[in-house]
């Protein structure tokens, strides 16, 4: 017990919950009929229910019949592309960005960005969420969503070769400007888009620009293998040893999607002198009907982290973390052909404390423990598609849904209660959204914000054709 | 417009909402601020809302910001396994068999069926479900489930060549006994285990009683490729070739998840002269980490339907049709490598008209048009995961979720409003059955049901241990 707890009214006290715990060999455990004390936004205990029966605290949850788990981490999103779930189905990935996404990007406004901002918020704390990791464009307006909605989240501006030094230039802006506010609650990252739209001197560039300013760099790299294969075929590298020979693997970097990964890669990403991570969204990848996963269990095998993510709306269809855990188990069972790896206790290590090192967060949030951040959700296990529990890891990962989640909770400040958002108005911005949407999804003019060419001889590090 | 319609007050009026329609080339499309009228448990108007503004009903339910669609079809489960959810993880098929399941079967009551069959009733109606397609034991228990909660239901009770005659007798009372009960909501079928534990006399003489009472066939058939190729090397045949020289494709068979079925199995399928139909319960097949799902585009090719499902939640975690949709058309891109194949509109034709075809009820349910039974069901869009809608169709399928079902009807019977159950105490049911899972679970007896066996001279279609 802290001091602060004995001396001071808790800011919050949950009672009568399972809470997720992890021993200190980091395995998973539930520690049952407990209590959870929050002052100032931080766990000052997890303890048995019955001790603090007495405690003066503003606020007070009975949870029993549910479960305390570390808020879920979305470790790749574009949270505005919200504004796009369902506009382009059933294309091939060329397609997709060539035909639909950045004819439609080339449209956006700040406006557009700051509401997908906000539904995407109102999504994802419904569905457990508390920290994201975004990457898009416009992004002083994700900042300001993210300050008023109460979330965690790091954010880097997205930036394209073709957008000139002023992409990279307005990227580290960003990211000075807001790393740190909130409260502490955003911290920010450097976002080249990835190795095939931001040539080898603006990476090399941002991998200095990242070491000076002490900035991770968040960026797509091998997201397929086609990618990986022309890579080779220009460059005679894959763009993981693009990302060695730039410096960028001697910052921190948090590299989406990797199913382009390749044995020869590994040990480049062993070595790296940066804290190195990979954020996995497998739904898209089967969506796209790409021939590999993430390799997550090569990547175990060599230290490096892989935190859970939903990538876009636009390709994922939903910014739904608990369905991203479901699948990566299940499609990390499938691709390596072992029923037996990826369990639902490793699923929940990757859900919370592999995710929080993936997004720079491994010390502050990603366990239920005294002294961490009190980023947490209450699930309600009371239904019938989660009875009878005989695994509670199994039942979390496997049979309970996004939907479970009665109540989120961000430094002790409890965003939605027994489902009902508490600081954001979807209503209201559903309705301006629609409004907006034509002008949004309007691809008359022609232009693009950004060409997808992997051709040997075509347009890689291709230029705005705006 | 029908007589009934204007002679007599509705049983029930649905107005304000989008519903989802097939047109006479069997297209989906969605009627915008429609009204769906009902008497004596059929549809018999789809209509403007404004068509209906006066009508008398007895009940009335105002549908604004919903989709109405036919209440999706659990073409092959075991709804009693829910008392087993979670019980048997992370393991290869054949321990999960061997060492677990059916073990644990061999404690079961008629008790614990009747009890696990309301919990998966009342997990199946929160999730949309209407009707399934269900094989079990002491299925007189299930039965009385199904008559007092109000669902839809294919019965039929299993069994192996290991129990004797008995087993495939029992089938067949079973069968004359329940067929057309609850008000006609029950239909029967034989339901032989699989070929792999029900052997070619046993099958011959099911196909023969199938004929001769005018009864369907569902059985396990071709699961995995292990399977057929174990089937080759034993007796030089595939599955699918067993259910052919024994007369079962001569019936009408619905055959579960098939994805060992090969290529020259089609022309069998092809040319049955029964109804034959396969449900594919994608969900298993990645967990089991089995090397192919069932072959739905082969199937489609030659006039099989094939239906969605969820087999038992002791391999599935859960009964969850709609998830079992998202994957159907997810893992199909990406076993097919092709992403524009199984399209969000193709995904909610095999939920509607082909999964009602694979339990035979084409003709009654799986689409809402005057002249069907009035199973539908009653979603809400208004979430912020499933906004904004550019495409309905992608969002039914990839982001709207099970608990976004508000309301299921049945016949005409409202059997969840507003997400509370109305024909199930899920509290109570849930209370007994905790009581009774120490003694369900206890596998310290050392008897199995059956015997899971794919060597080469094991004892394939083998033999009670009891």
């Amino acid at each position: 017990m802290t001091p602060a707890a004995t001396e001071s009214p808790a800011d919050l006290v949950i009672t009568g919950c399972a809470v997720l715990t992890h021993d200190d060999r980091e395995r998973i455990g539930f520690t049952r009929d407990a209590a959870v004390v929050v002052h100032d936004g931080v766990v000052t205990e997890v303890t048995g229910a019955g001790a603090v029966a007495g405690r003066a605290a503003r606020e007070r949850i009975d949870a029993r019949g549910q479960v305390a788990l570390p808020g879920l981490i979305n470790c790749h999103t574009h949270s505005p592309m919200v504004a796009l779930r369902g506009l382009a189905e059933d294309l091939p990935t060329e397609e997709w960005f060539n035909d639909v996404v950045w004819p439609v990007e080339s449209n956006l406004t700040g406006r557009d960005v700051e509401l997908g901002a906000r539904l995407a918020c109102a999504e994802m704390i419904r569905g457990g969420v508390t920290t994201f990791a975004d990457h898009y464009f416009a992004m002083d307006a994700v900042a300001a969503v993210v300050a008023e909605c109460g979330m965690r989240a790091l954010l880097g501006e997205a930036y394209f070769s073709s957008q000139g030094p002023e992409g990279r230039e307005r990227s580290l802006a960003f990211a000075l400007r807001h790393r740190g506010t909130a409260g502490g609650r955003i911290t920010t990252a450097l976002a080249p888009h990835a190795p095939y739209t931001v040539d080898d001197p603006d990476l090399a560039a941002t991998a200095r620009l990242a070491r000076e300013h002490g900035l991770p760099v968040h960026l797509h790299a091998a997201e397929n293998r086609d990618q990986t294969e022309a890579s080779l075929a220009r460059h005679g590298v894959t763009p993981v040893e693009v990302l060695h020979r730039t410096g960028i693997l001697d910052t921190d970097v948090l590299i989406a999607h990797g199913t382009g990964i390749v044995d020869g890669d590994l040990p480049l990403l062993e070595c790296a002198e940066g804290r190195t991570a990979v954020a996995t969204a497998p739904r898209g990848y089967l969506r796209f009907a790409w021939p590999h996963t993430t390799p997550v269990r090569a990547l175990r095998d060599i230290g490096v982290p892989v935190g859970l993510a939903t990538d876009g709306a636009a390709s994922n269809n939903s910014l739904d973390v608990w369905e991203a855990m479901a699948l990566t188990s299940l499609i990390q069972k499938s691709s390596e052909g072992d029923p037996r790896w990826l369990t639902s206790r490793q699923a929940l290590h990757h859900a919370t404390l592999q995710s929080a090192r993936a997004v720079g967060l491994g010390d502050s949030v990603g366990r239920i423990a005294p002294g961490r951040r009190a980023d947490l959700v209450l699930v309600d296990l009371t239904g019938p598609h989660t009875q009878p529990v005989h695994d509670l890891a199994a039942t979390l990962v496997h049979s309970a849904r996004a939907a479970d989640v009665r109540t989120t909770i961000v430094d002790g400040r409890v965003l939605m209660r027994d489902r009902e958002l508490l600081t954001i108005d979807v209503t209201g911005v559903v309705a301006e959204l629609g409004e907006r949407l034509p002008a949004l999804v309007d691809r008359s003019h022609g232009r693009r914000i950004q060409e997808y060419d992997l051709r040997p001889h075509g347009r890689y590090g291709g230029r705005d054709r705006k």
